[in-house]
């Protein structure tokens, strides 16, 4: 039987409405379990179980569902620190607009979870829940973390690069970037405007379909609502290909084959060059876009930076700003390009990371299966699909077109069911 | 003789160079001015003398050269209260990547100045320095009317739908909103994502040039060495022709006129429907996306909104979110559109506002001329033309296509010296 801690909020706030559990219970269950555990998993930059006791728990969809905030998104009742000692105690006046709207959906702000440095490389202290002796991804390390130890249903993650899907991946959770655009990011602290994305972290589909529909206005739909046929799926090993273990190589084996089963097609297709091309810009525009957000740090508390984030800043700031025009540009023709590309596919299904969490907490792992996604705007979800050689948890990931978020998140599931 | 506080950076970074004046006589000059002009004009928010002689005065393109900060932006040894008196005495500890710029090309904060609250409606008490009784235009209040003034050389301003623009013509002075996306809006109090753009407001052409170009590291260009040929303007008085007042009639036959006198062609074009329907989809993205943004205030400080925004952000959320998703593909459909309406064009022109700064400073007048200008993403630059019946500014538009911005601003020079 599924402890109280692992229930989805969905589950929850089912069995909540069925008066076979309070929200105090399940809240409870869900602070039990930081107790035992947070100590190891480290998932949390600030917790305090008696602030989180004496919140009200309001009306709404979320009522009551514990939800934790990455450290880079601002919360008016908690530090935000962005992971840096620039910003130690640092306490806003205001909530995040995706706070508000969480909170406005009746969700209860558990703690504030650990990213790396203004969601950059360098790493916090989190382990991952399935072996702490190993990475659980970044930037978004606490939230994958946390929802993947039972800490809270749901999370806030944000995404440059690869911080949602990656971290998610080797949680062994579910993790939603929506397109671009879909949260405002007003109290977050951006890095780069053209990628930043905020997304959600949970243990179902359903559950990142019933957060973002709460929050957004959206419609997300019922991921878990059969679908009427199977998909047609464009498998994408994309750019970096060589990049994937052989854990990876050997689940794609596998996924392709539980799907086709399934009913699905699933076809190889490489993407035309002006796609890929992107790919290139994609530490440019990243790199130069953040040097200016971190212009202040880098004028003021330069020595407070890591090393390695100083260097890359200092990168980007050097290079000509023609570099970040042409990038964006790719961009922009990458995006047109793609519709063309997938045409009569439902999504593109690819790997959410190399391999397995890499071991140590000294390097969150590689986001090369995912910056082509986030520069292309459209949705990514990633859900769970075994295990590798180390027991450490696989993901696959569903990429949609812009806009397409229901029918992907709804297709991730598809693949999930047929994976089993 | 200008006197030295009415000197454009451009003219005082040239006395000094040559050694007729130094940066220290230049900003006593505006501190004086201030001094002077300050009781009557209220374009600081934020404004202290002793502050202001203690900065060091580094090197760089903008050296020693003062700068209004609109306080929508932040800055971390001034308040930042974003004209709302629920940020009264809010201290960032952090400049904006844009204040972070400016600081790095060498340019000195001068103060804070006035912004409508949060950049929307409710009016500062800021006055127009070419006639006080008069509204000074807005959200970028203290900006405009500050530089008109000779309180200092450069402002920051943003624009959502007006904001540079209007005020920068009711002032008599030069406003330049860049391309969208040119300078990373890190630190400033975003309300609409697809639309705020960060700009400069000064008392010419040039000034814009160098002070873009020394922040964002982009060539603008030198607009006052003079073009080898005359241009090609398409007239647009565009969806709310109907709004211009009889002086920006007569304003437009005589610039017509000059423009043609000089060598130019001036031709009137109707935009495709394309275009102008985005114009109507303006208000939902602007008024849903900012009461997204605002959702901390409006959930924990209503009361302290006024009543104008309150309502405004109340039917902001009431909409169906499918209008916003509608909105912002009109929005990409009549960017897609524009380059084709305007080809053989070297640029549009178009009103700054529909006429004369309003009387009173209960109003700062109506963004019928900007905010489809505002969605297209694209340069946007008034220079002054002429004044009106009351004898106050008016100013002429010139918008260029997404990039163009060294074109645009040269071509709004050359309609300038053409106008006379």
């Amino acid at each position: 039987m599924t402890e109280t801690a692992d229930l989805t909020a969905t589950e929850a706030l089912a069995a909540i409405r069925a008066g076979r559990l309070t929200t105090n219970d399940y809240l409870e269950a869900c602070l039990d379990r930081i107790a035992a555990r947070e100590g190891t998993i480290r998932a949390f930059a600030w917790f305090d179980a008696a602030t989180v006791r004496r919140a009200a728990v309001p009306n709404g969809p979320l009522a009551g569902m514990p939800i934790g905030v990455k450290d880079v998104i601002d919360t008016a009742d908690m530090p935000s620190q962005y992971g840096s000692p620039i910003w130690a105690g640092h306490r806003p006046r205001s909530d995040a607009a995706c706070v508000a709207s969480a909170r406005a959906a009746g969700a209860v702000v558990i703690g504030k979870t650990v990213t790396t440095e203004f969601a950059t490389r360098h790493p916090g202290l989190t382990a991952n829940p399935v072996n702490p002796k190993h990475t659980p991804g970044g930037s978004s390390s606490g939230s994958a973390a946390g929802v993947g130890a039972g800490f809270f249903p749901l999370a806030f993650g944000t995404q440059t690069a690869g911080s949602i899907i990656r971290p998610a991946a080797f949680c062994g959770v579910v993790g939603f970037k929506p397109s671009y655009g879909t949260l405002h990011r007003a109290g977050m602290k951006v890095m780069s405007e053209a990628l930043d994305t905020i997304g959600v972290m949970a243990r179902s589909t359903a559950d990142c379909a019933l957060a973002m529909g709460a929050m957004s206005g959206l419609d997300y739909g019922e991921p878990t609502v059969k679908a009427p046929r199977a998909p047609r799926l464009a498998l994408v090993m994309g750019p970096t290909a060589d990049q994937a273990a052989p854990e990876t190589l050997a689940l794609f084996e596998r996924v392709a084959e539980a799907c086709r089963k399934a009913g699905a097609t699933v076809t190889p297709i490489v993407l035309p060059e002006t796609v890929t091309a992107a790919y290139e810009a994609h530490a440019y525009v990243m790199n130069m876009e953040s040097a200016e957000a971190l212009g202040w740090e880098m004028a003021h508390a330069r020595a407070q930076l890591s090393p390695t984030l100083r260097e890359r800043m200092e990168w980007g700031a050097a290079q000509p700003r023609a570099k970040l025009v042409e990038g964006r540009a790719a961009f922009a023709a990458a995006r047109a390009a793609l519709p063309g590309a997938i045409e009569g596919f439902d999504a593109v299904l690819c790997p959410s990371a190399p391999g397995e969490a890499p071991e140590g907490l000294g390097w969150t792992g590689d986001p090369a299966f995912n910056s082509l996604w986030t520069l292309l705007h459209g949705p990514c979800v990633t859900v769970p699909a075994g295990f590798g050689p180390k027991g450490l948890p696989l993901g696959v990931q569903l990429v949609g077109r812009i806009g397409d978020d229901a029918a992907t998140l709804s297709w991730a599931e598809w693949v999930r069911a047929a994976v089993g």
